[in-house]
């Protein structure tokens, strides 16, 4: 497999990253080569620094980043040269299988649906993040590629969601809940309800709506939402965990017994800790495009990178853009014999 | 201070609830009277059964209640004696200062909506939940009375919501932000760009858009949403909470050696399970109405019913409505001077 790796968006700067592909060639990862999109000359230096030398590494220099300041569109088109749209175009050319990147999420969402276009018979793309909680881990999606969406855009969400959780995670019959603001099918918003609706007609093991006290009571695999409401629930969430944990580590710091307590149970606070982990995936795919590309977080280290790595290697190996693209078409027919009234939406 | 208490809506029955008054009297708040009002029968026995003989006790016999299952407006319709209902009359009639409620959320709002009226210039009730977090405590409004806003009415919660951290929680300058997708003003949807224009007019410490990493970082005091993201973010929240709660405890458990840390580090689980405590507040005000409602949790407690108490006392003897009425007035009059094109809304 081929990657291409948009190394200058990350918060750590592209040192980590670079880091981070060495790590995933060193774990094993089945990669023929892998591109290294960025500023030759600190591409190099990290390259040196590093003693990373290795015959399947490509430099592509790139001599604009689009940054987290930067505004999507307005910023593509004023940096025609920049990293992000460099690594898009080398899937568009067929030389990489698979891109990561850390930067600029709007940026990569747009340089990636107008180069890459989107599957066929789906209007918007959807982020699918993985939330690890005590009994299972589910994909909440879209977790911040559209601030607004439509019923037929969450329908869509809720077709991938599923195929990302079964082809990917590994869940046999993924359950896919509409977040919501109460289980009962009459509560919602608009959008939801009619959502829901569309829901029920699809071969998806649909479970209807689901609140926040289900997110972490193993009820629900697939959450689905808009991207305004996802990623206030992604970013709170990991907030949350955060402000937890160094508050926890403050409060076990407070005098020496509860040190040593803390030491003796420190297996159990590992444990948690490790399956908390946002590292664990590392980053979170763009799903509905025809490529594969993959969001890592701005402040990904080494082990995010490699991991994103991983994750998308696996996407790809299992082609998850097929079986999106075909159930999608199954969606797309049942819904056309419901005979409801929904504008159609074929990629444009 | 004359309380009135719906004892049946709750998850655990009349008996808890009347326990938790009993609490509220033995703890030393003013009451001078409380109103249990439910099935007669069942609150005799209640009172029998927990030796809670007080001569400022009255029983105000309802034959129905309005359960969680219930639609609201239409079981409104439908139940005409039931407990939420007779106890807004209490308020309503000026024989009780505030009202408690662990019953049906929407069946609260809307009998409180419907009898007790808004307060002047407002057009949207909205529920203020306190939030602990580890440096401050964060009310998030509107967490679930309305599902849908408009700016206006997010702009009223700001106030309504700096009203309440100020007078009630004590925070001098509480700081308000409205809840998006990003910190930068562009960020968010119609609804949140249009109220953050509306925000910075009105005499609020207005820090702008906050997005979820900001929500435990001790960065904003008063959290702004519509009811659908309000609750989601509540419950999102919760569940995280107790999943996590029970996960730890589980590890704990896993073998002598950590149990017997985690016993010496006792008092650091013990500070944090304590300040992260739903029950620390056991309720959340519904803000904008003509009279002093208290929406507790369905799932409360004795401990929590009294805590609700406790907190109603609070704002009711620091006179909420009045100054939420002045502040509301001040904004609406910057709002006009503004000229902005926004339809006005003074109560039906």
């Amino acid at each position: 497999m081929r990657i291409a790796v948009d190394v200058m968006g990350g918060d750590h700067g592209c040192h980590v990253v670079i880091d981070g592909v060495r790590k995933a060639f060193e774990s094993g990862l089945k990669i023929s080569e892998a591109f290294l999109v960025g500023d030759q000359t600190m591409i190099s230096e990290a390259l040196t620094s590093l003693r990373f030398d290795d015959p399947r590494v490509r430099t592509v220099h790139a001599s604009e980043v689009l940054t987290m300041e930067d505004k999507p569109v307005e910023g593509l088109r004023r940096k025609r040269d920049c990293s992000i749209l460099k690594a898009v175009n080398l899937i568009k050319d067929g030389r990489a299988d698979a891109l990561i990147s850390p930067g600029n999420t709007g940026g990569l969402v747009a340089a990636a649906t107008i180069r890459l276009r989107k599957l066929e018979g789906i209007d918007r793309v959807g982020i699918a993040t993985v939330i690890p909680a005590p009994e299972n881990e589910f994909v909440l999606l879209d977790s911040g590629a559209n601030v607004e969406s439509r019923p037929l855009h969450l329908l869509h969400y809720a077709v991938m969601g599923s195929v990302y959780s079964r082809e990917v995670l590994g869940y046999k019959k993924p359950r896919v809940g509409i977040l919501s603001n109460g289980t009962e099918e009459n509560k919602g918003t608009e959008l939801t309800l009619e959502a829901h609706k569309l829901c029920k007609l699809v071969d998806i093991n649909f479970v209807g709506n689901v609140e926040g006290h289900d997110l972490f009571a193993n009820r629900v695999d697939v959450v689905i939402c808009d991207g305004f409401v996802g990623n206030i629930v992604l970013k709170t969430v990991e907030s949350f965990a955060k402000g937890l944990v160094s508050w926890l580590q403050e409060e076990l710091l407070q005098n020496p017994v509860r040190m040593f307590g803390a030491y003796l149970a420190r297996n159990a606070l590992r444990t948690i800790k490790r399956r908390m982990d946002p590292d664990a995936y590392g980053g979170a795919p763009v799903l509905g495009l025809n490529g594969n590309v993959m969001k890592a977080h701005g402040s990904a280290r080494e082990r995010a990178i490699m991991n994103a790595i991983r994750v998308t290697t696996d996407a790809v190996q299992n082609k998850i853009n097929q079986v999106i693209q075909t159930e999608i078409e199954c969606a797309n027919e049942r819904l056309a014999e419901a005979k409801l009234d929904i504008p159609f939406t074929t990629a444009a």
